[in-house]
C-alpha cells in the first residue's frame, strides 16, 4: 500500500551532528536533473503534467529524481514540526545601536534613522565624477529638494520620461507592470508644495519609491505578475508598508514587474515583458522582485520594495548590483501583501546603498498586526553608522564546500571581499559545516509550493488556465503535488534546521556566503513568450537563500564586484533572529570597502543631474 | 486538471457572521454516510481501501460524501492558517483563585492545591452509606494512610487482586494493557515506609494512579494500544507528567488500555481486549482513554492520566461517569507522550471528583519544555474551592441546535442540570450561534489524520500491516488521504474558528454543551476481534469535543445524571484559554448539585473499605 514507499533518510539527532570544519556530514549538491526548456518544449511539458495519468507519473518521477521522497516524504526524524519561523525576542546586546521608539510615527522613525547615518558633506550635484560611480541616495534627494536645486515635480517628470524611454527600442526594459503618470505627478506636486512651504514631512518626502506588484498599492491593481489575479482579488487600498512610506511623503511611482506569481527566479514574464538587467539588457535581472531590483539599479528610484519568499529580494538585488535586505520573519507587517504563502515570505528592501535600506527599514518596520502570537522586540534597534568606530569582534561562519559551490568568478570575488573585510576590521572567519542544506531546500520547496496552492486554490477555480504563462502552469502543477505528510515532514525539517542554525550561531555571529551561485545569465528569445524552465540555473540562484526564508533569519546582500562580463556579484550575510543592526553594520563596512569600485550600469537614468 | 474540483464553500468574513440566537447561520448536522461495519465487513473494507485503484476511488467518495471537498479542500476563505493553537497569556482576573508559584516542586504544588479544597470532616471509612455513593478521593487515601487505618501496601495488594478479578469471567474488563505487580508492590512498600516514618511526600503519597498507554512510564513499554509500536519506538523513561506524579509519591499502577493508536472513540481493542464500562460491562467505555476512564469509574484509582486529541479524555470520562479535564494547549508538558499528533493533543486528567482533578492538575502543570515560542502564564492559578462563596456573574453561551443534537435523555438531563446550576448560583445563559461547527470537525479530522500519518510514517515503514487491527488499518488509510492543500486549508479554518470563538467569549465566560451525543452503546461480539467502524455513533461522541482540541481551549466534563439504562451522562464546560480555575469552579458547583445522586457502577472495587 501507499504507506510503503522507498526508504527515506534516517536523520541523526542534531546533537550528534558535527558542525566543525572536519565534520563527517557531507555536502550534497542539488541533484537537479532537468534540461533547460523554453518555447514549444515548455508547452509540451505543461500539457503532459496536466494530463491525468502521465502527469501523476511525471510528478512522481520528478519528486523521486530530485530526492524529495528520500530526503522529505519518507524521512525518519524525531523533531516536532515547526510551522512558523517566529522567534521570541532575545536582547542580543548588539554594539552601536540606537533605539527607536516603536510608537513613533514612520516619519519620526525616518528622522531618527537619518541621525544614525554618517554625515556626508553637502556636495554639489555636479560632483559626480565619471570615474567613481554612485547612485543618488535619499539624502541626496532630500538635500536637492531642500536647497531648491530641483523640485520633486521635476524629478517625477524625468522619471516618467525615463520609464517611457526605457520601454522603447529593441530591448525594452519592462521595469513596471503599472505606473500612472497622473498619479505620480499629483504626488510630486503636493511634495513640491510642501518643500516650497519649507515643510517637508521627512527625508523621504518627494523621493520616488517603487513597489513590487505583489504588494497592494492604490490606485493600482495587484497583478502578482499575472493577467488574472487582480480580477478575482481586488486591491482595496495600500498595504501597511506602503501606507507607512506614503505617510513619510514618498512618491509611490508604480508597480514593478515580477516573475509570474513569484514562481520563478529569472524575472522572465511572458505577460508584461521580461525585466532586463541594467548592467546588460541581454541578461536576466533575476527574480521574482525583478523590476524592483532593476529600477534601483538603473537609478530610477533610490529604494524599492520587494517580497522575499525564496530569495526573491536578494537574488535580483545581487544580479542587478544593489543592496537587498530581507528582515527577520515578522519584522514588517504582511498585511496587504498577496498571500502567496504564509510562513516563508517577507517584505524586503532593495536600495542603492545600505544607508537607504536602513532609512526605509526604519520607516516600515513595526508591530505585526494579527498573526500567530508573535514576540516582536519591544524597541526597534537600528545601527549607529556614524559613530566612527566599527563594531568589533565579529565572527563569520563560513561553510567552505557550500560557499565554493558557485562559479569561479563568484567564488574568487566573494572570497576576496570577505578576506578584505576581515583584514580591515580585524574580524574572524570560522570554518563550519552546515548539514542537510539540500534537504532544507527541498523542504522549503514543499512548503512554499503547498502554501501557494492552498492560497491560490480559491482563485484558481475561477481561472481559465490558458491565462497563465506556461512556466507558471508547470510550477503550479508541481506545487500541488505534495501530500499532507510531506508538508508536515518539511516542517519537522524546519525545526531541525532551526536547531542546527542555533548551534552554528553559538559559534559565530553571522553566516557568510555568496548571494547567488551564478551571475545574470542570458535571456534567450525562445523564453520571452512561454517563459523558461531552467532548474539548473534556478538552483544555482537559490542555493544560498533558503535559511533566510525557511528559518525566518534576516539576511542582506551587498554588491562586492563584477564578473568578466561586467555583471554584478553579491555577498550575503545571514544573521541571528532580530540581528538586523549587526547585519547592517557589517554590510555597511563591506560597502565602504567596495563602493569606490562600483560601476555604472549600461542603462542608467540620472534623475538629479542638472544636465 | 486536478486543480479544478467541485465547488467549495465561500466563507463569509467572520465579522459578517451572526453569532446571536437568531443568526442566519444554519446548523449543519454531521453528514455521516456509512453503515456500521464489524467482523468480515471491516476486513473487506480495509482490503478495498488498501487496493491501489479502488482504494483511491473509495477515499475520494468518502471525502466527497462527508463534505470534505466542499467544506475544506475547495473552501474559499481569507484567513491565514493558524498551525498551532497556542494562546498568549492574558490575565483573566478570575474570581477566587490562588496563585501557586510555578517554581514550586510538584509535591509543594499538591499541598497548595489541597489547601484550596473544602475541609471535609474526618469521617470514618465505614461512613459510606449504600444510598449515597461516592468514590474515595485522594484526601481519603491520604487520611487513611496517615491515620494508620490502612497502608499503601495493603491497598496495592487489594488493587492487584481487583485487577486480576476484573480480568476473569465472561466479560473481562480489560482495564490495563500492562501492570507489573512487583513494581506496584515495591512502590507501595516504599510509600508505606514513608508513612511509618511519618514522612509522606505529599497527599499523593501511596495513591494509586494509572497512566494511559500513550504516555511513557517505566518499566512499561508504550504500546499506544498496538502490538508493534513499542518494538520500534522504545520507551526510555517516564514522561514529564509521570515523573512529576512519581515525585509526589504516587504509586504508578500500570498502563491503561486504549483504542489502538487513539484512532477511535469506542475503546474496542482487538489486541488487548475491549475495555468495558463499569456501569454496564456490555457497553463500551468510550475512548481513546478507555482504560483510564474505566479504572477511575470502577474505584481502582482516584485519578488516571489520559491524552485528549479529539475528546479522548472527555468522552470516556462522560461515558464512565467520572470527571474529565482537558487543560489549555501547552499547559502540561507533552514530552514523553507518543507523538501521534503535534497540534491537537494534550495530556488530560480523569478523576472521581473535581477536587482530585485539581490536585493532579496542580502537580503536573507547568512550563512546556521545547516547542514553538509559547507564552505560558507566569503563575499557575488554581480555584479556591473552600472560600464558601461561589464565584458570581457567570455567563454561559448555549447554542441550542447544537446542544440539542443528542439523544433525548442527554438533552433533558443536561438541560435540567444547567438550569439547576443557573438557578442555584444566579448565573445566566445566553443563547448564541456558533457557525461552521461541522467544518471545524472535518478540519480537525484532516489535521489529526495528517499529523498521525506524518508522525507514524517512520515507524510504519518497518511494520507488517497485518499487525494492525482492522479498524486501525482503515483509519490509517483515511488519515493518509489528505494533500497539503487540505492540511493548510484546515489550518485556515482553525484560525477562523479561533476568531469565531473569541467573539463568542466576548459575550460569555464559558460555552456549555453535553459532553457526548449518545451514552455508552452496546459492544457486539462481532467487533471484538476486528474492531468496529461505527461512524454515526463516533460522530455523536465527538460532536462536542472539537473546539477543545482544535482551538486548544480548556474543557471539563462532570457527571450530571444517568439515562434509563443507568448509563452516565456528562455535561461539558469549555472555557477561554488559561481559564481552568473558572472552569473548575463551575464544574465543582455542578458536581456539588449532583453528587448526592451519583450511582455506584456494577463493577466497583472498594480499596479503602475495611470489609
Amino acid at each position: 500500500m501507499g504507506l510503503f514507499r522507498a526508504a527515506g533518510v534516517v536523520y541523526k539527532p542534531v546533537e550528534n551532528l558535527g558542525l566543525g570544519p572536519s565534520s563527517n556530514e557531507f555536502y550534497l549538491k542539488a541533484n537537479v536533473k532537468a534540461p533547460r526548456m523554453a518555447g514549444f518544449l515548455v508547452k509540451i511539458f505543461a500539457w503532459l503534467l496536466e494530463s491525468r495519468i502521465i502527469g501523476r507519473l511525471l510528478l512522481h518521477m520528478l519528486k523521486r529524481n530530485n530526492l524529495v521522497h528520500k530526503l522529505v516524504s519518507n524521512a525518519m526524524l524525531e523533531e516536532s514540526p515547526m510551522f512558523v519561523p517566529s522567534h521570541p525576542f532575545v536582547d542580543l546586546k548588539e554594539q552601536q545601536v540606537e533605539q527607536i521608539d516603536s510608537d513613533a510615527s514612520p516619519s519620526e522613525r525616518v528622522q531618527q534613522a537619518i541621525n544614525c547615518l554618517p554625515l556626508t558633506s553637502k556636495k554639489s550635484l555636479d560632483d559626480l565624477k565619471p570615474s567613481s560611480f554612485r547612485r543618488w541616495t535619499i539624502a541626496d534627494y532630500s538635500r536637492a529638494y531642500s536647497s531648491g536645486e530641483i523640485t520633486p515635480l521635476r524629478v517625477a517628470e524625468r522619471f516618467i520620461d525615463a520609464v517611457r524611454e526605457s520601454s522603447t527600442g529593441a530591448l525594452p526594459m519592462s521595469f513596471f507592470i503599472n505606473y500612472d503618470a497622473e498619479d505620480i505627478l499629483r504626488q510630486a506636486t503636493e511634495s513640491t508644495l510642501r518643500y516650497k512651504r519649507g515643510d517637508p514631512i521627512s527625508a523621504l518626502d518627494g523621493v520616488p519609491i517603487a513597489i513590487k506588484d505583489e504588494i497592494d498599492c492604490s490606485p493600482y491593481p495587484t497583478t502578482g505578475g499575472t493577467k488574472w489575479l487582480h480580477k478575482v482579488r481586488r486591491c482595496t487600498g495600500d498595504a501597511c508598508c506602503v501606507m507607512r512610506l506614503r505617510s513619510c511623503g514618498a512618491i509611490i511611482v508604480g508597480k514593478t514587474n515580477m516573475h509570474e506569481l513569484g514562481a520563478g527566479t529569472s524575472g522572465i514574464n511572458p505577460h508584461y515583458g521580461t525585466t532586463r538587467n541594467p548592467y546588460d539588457p541581454n541578461k536576466i535581472s533575476g527574480g521574482s522582485s525583478s523590476g524592483s531590483a532593476a529600477v534601483v539599479s538603473a537609478g530610477l528610484c533610490p529604494v524599492a520594495l520587494g517580497v522575499d519568499g525564496g530569495g526573491s529580494v536578494r537574488m535580483p538585488a545581487a544580479l542587478c548590483g544593489v543592496v537587498g535586505l530581507k528582515p527577520t520573519f515578522g519584522r514588517i507587517p504582511h498585511s496587504g501583501v498577496l498571500p502567496l504563502n504564509w510562513t516563508v515570505g517577507m517584505v524586503g528592501i532593495l536600495a542603492g546603498t545600505l544607508e537607504d535600506a536602513l532609512v526605509v527599514y526604519a520607516a516600515i518596520s513595526g508591530q505585526l498586526q494579527s498573526y500567530e502570537p508573535t514576540t516582536l522586540p519591544p524597541k526597534l534597534h537600528v545601527p549607529l553608522l556614524n559613530s566612527g568606530n566599527p563594531i568589533s569582534d565579529i565572527k563569520f561562519a563560513r561553510y567552505g564546500e557550500w560557499f565554493n559551490d558557485c562559479s569561479d568568478e563568484i567564488r574568487i570575488c566573494c572570497s576576496n571581499a570577505l578576506h578584505l573585510l576581515c583584514e580591515h576590521y580585524n574580524w574572524k572567519t570560522v570554518e563550519v559545516t552546515i548539514p542537510e542544506i539540500e534537504a532544507m531546500r527541498l523542504a522549503h520547496y514543499v512548503t512554499i509550493g503547498s502554501e501557494c496552492t492552498a492560497s491560490l486554490g480559491s482563485y484558481l477555480e475561477k481561472l481559465d488556465f490558458s491565462k497563465l504563462g506556461w512556466d507558471a502552469r508547470v510550477a503550479l502543477r508541481v506545487y500541488g503535488a505534495f501530500d499532507s505528510n510531506e508538508y508536515i515532514k518539511a516542517q519537522q525539517i524546519r525545526n531541525r534546521q532551526m536547531e542546527i542554525h542555533k548551534n552554528i550561531f553559538a559559534e559565530a555571529d553571522v553566516i557568510v556566503a555568496p548571494t547567488t551561485g551564478v551571475t545574470a545569465y542570458t535571456i534567450f528569445d525562445d523564453a520571452l513568450k512561454t517563459g523558461e524552465l531552467d532548474y539548473i540555473n534556478g538552483a544555482a540562484l537559490v542555493r544560498y537563500q533558503i535559511a533566510g526564508n525557511f528559518l525566518g533569519l534576516p539576511a542582506v546582500t551587498v554588491p562586492v564586484g563584477y564578473d568578466k562580463e561586467g555583471l554584478p556579484i553579491g555577498l550575503q550575510f545571514i544573521g541571528k533572529p532580530w540581528s538586523e543592526p549587526t547585519l547592517m553594520h557589517i554590510a555597511f563596512a563591506m560597502q565602504a570597502l567596495c563602493i569606490s569600485h562600483y560601476r555604472k550600469p549600461k542603462v542608467f537614468y540620472n534623475l538629479l543631474n542638472k544636465n
